[in-house]
């Protein structure tokens, strides 16, 4: 049976802007696994009840249900060890969680500032009051104030970019000459803000932005079906 | 003929404190290669003139001089393949880079606002006039203007080392059950610090503080004749 992945999407059924669902579909990709994608929305939580929890991505293969990002990639990892590495070894594996880290700890902290207000109004209606409501008891604060300054936070974010930016003049992927889980992680944080705004992140001549094309073309461009992701960018 | 290490001191010969001539140490002994080091001031220049540049760590193996800390480890690696590996293979050395440059574009840029007064007092005699005239030139301002504010700093670098911290929660060290020169290249640069300052980074308690308790207790806490820089700690 075809694996089955719950995909976040928003109003409409090809908005897929979760972050965390863009790591499992680049890593299925990689895997070269055939799957269904289900396009899911926030208040749908009883048809992914039966995973235990109320988020995705959700993977349901054959009739085993996993989710989280992280444990996915490793079930993938280890589940089809014959199929292309998504880690490259275990210090590979090792040295990837920080560069997971840094993305959520430093990239989505500061990302979430300028997407906020996109997710937000490209959500389907039954979505955006819970959104609203959630997202405002975490911060403490209006989806308007989080968003406030989009020329600092994008600003932040890209000196934030410095150490990526540094690794990418002298090699074509972080993990080297092809990209691995830690690609997928820093690429899905702007396949986020692709998919529901039109703000520009990253100028040409960057060295971000032509790792971002390469990237966006290696995998995007050669999934079926997928084309309409990459005209987002 | 052993390998000489050309090692960057301060007024005293066992003032060790550069993180990049750290970085050389521990690859040396990670690789188990038996070396001399040979204590250096930055105003010896003609001393190390045969490398053809002016700054440590150098290296002599033979008679082939290595210079620069990211050269001297590729070097190593593929000079004494069956010696234990610095990188953990291709990936892990791809990915390895992305610490290297968070370390060097984040984590030194903060230190060094930290330590220079103190690198500066540590330094002999005859370094000083050339150590504060050329760091001023470079940043633009007086040493002490660039120290100014050492509180502010101490908590900056420890919100810097978030993706660090929330890492070693999960593994013993970044490279996994064993650490690597990702792990080196970081733990240089709290020594940098631990040489020539009464500075407290990291509180006790906090994942970081126990990563370095084991990295000084694995690395230095065994090479022969270090025990006085576990002192320094």
């Amino acid at each position: 049976m075809t694996i089955q992945f719950y995909d976040l999407t928003g109003a409409e059924d090809d908005r897929r802007f979760s972050p965390f669902c863009w790591r499992v579909r680049l890593a299925l990709w990689h895997k070269q696994l055939p799957f269904e994608s289900i396009p899911w929305r926030l208040s749908d939580k009883e048809a992914i009840a039966f995973s235990g929890q109320g988020l995705v991505p959700v993977l349901v293969d054959g009739d085993r249900p996993v989710y989280d990002s992280k444990t996915i990639a490793q079930y993938l990892e280890e589940q089809y060890p014959n199929q292309p590495s998504l880690f490259g070894g275990t210090t590979g594996e090792a040295l990837g969680k920080f560069v997971v880290n840094w993305t959520e700890k430093v990239l989505h902290s500061t990302l979430v500032r300028v997407v906020i207000l996109d997710v937000y109004h490209h959500l389907h209606e039954k979505d955006q009051a819970y959104f609203r409501q959630s997202r405002e008891q975490f911060f403490g604060m209006s989806l308007e104030a989080i968003a406030a300054n989009p020329e600092e936070n994008v600003a932040q974010f890209q000196r934030y970019l410095s150490p990526l930016r540094e690794t990418l003049i002298n090699q074509p992927f972080l993990a080297g000459n092809d990209p691995n889980w830690a690609d997928y992680v820093v690429f899905s944080a702007f396949q986020w803000a692709a998919m529901v705004s039109e703000v520009v992140l990253i100028p040409e001549g960057d060295p971000v932005f032509s790792w971002r094309q390469r990237m966006a073309d290696r995998t995007v461009g050669s999934m079926e079906g997928m084309e309409k992701y990459l005209t987002y960018r």
